[in-house]
């Protein structure tokens, strides 16, 4: 799926051609009649974006070996540490 | 982020109830100062979901080692095949 606006990522899409595309995520979902499924938007190189023009992923999921893998490096961190991290969003919000 | 209204999945939440959320997670990544980030929405236990009510995650990517990592297996399918998953999905809308 794609938004009419051109912007190559999520931040760069103004948000009243952003209102629509889920609802059609959601039909795209049903039409496949995958019961299992990720939604995926990609921004930037390093973050596997390929095509720079915002687009949506609707990746059916029919068996752990088919469909979206996906690695999630955790970590600990620091109470301290989170809440700088807190505090430098809420400053940009 | 998540929508006002409970669902499992996405499939599940009315349209009227996801009109705003691209929005939000616009905000958030703005908020983080990220330049590279995805955002990913899991339906079902095999698609990563852990939680069983729908919501988005917006993931920075700081670097390639960092943040999401994905994997999409690829195959070569035959022209015929995807033509009849088309007109499946057709007729499922």
């Amino acid at each position: 799926m794609i938004p009419k606006r051109h912007g190559a990522k999520l931040t760069d899409i103004p948000d009243d051609s952003l209102s629509e595309i889920l609802s059609v995520a959601k039909k795209l979902a049903s039409a496949s009649g995958a019961e299992n499924y990720n939604i995926l938007q990609n921004n930037g190189r390093s973050a596997h974006q390929v095509v720079d023009h915002v687009h949506f992923h609707m990746i059916p999921k029919p068996s752990t070996d088919k469909g979206l893998g996906i690695g999630w490096p955790a970590q600990n961190v620091d109470k301290g540490e989170l809440e700088k991290v807190f505090d430098e969003m809420k400053g940009r919000l």
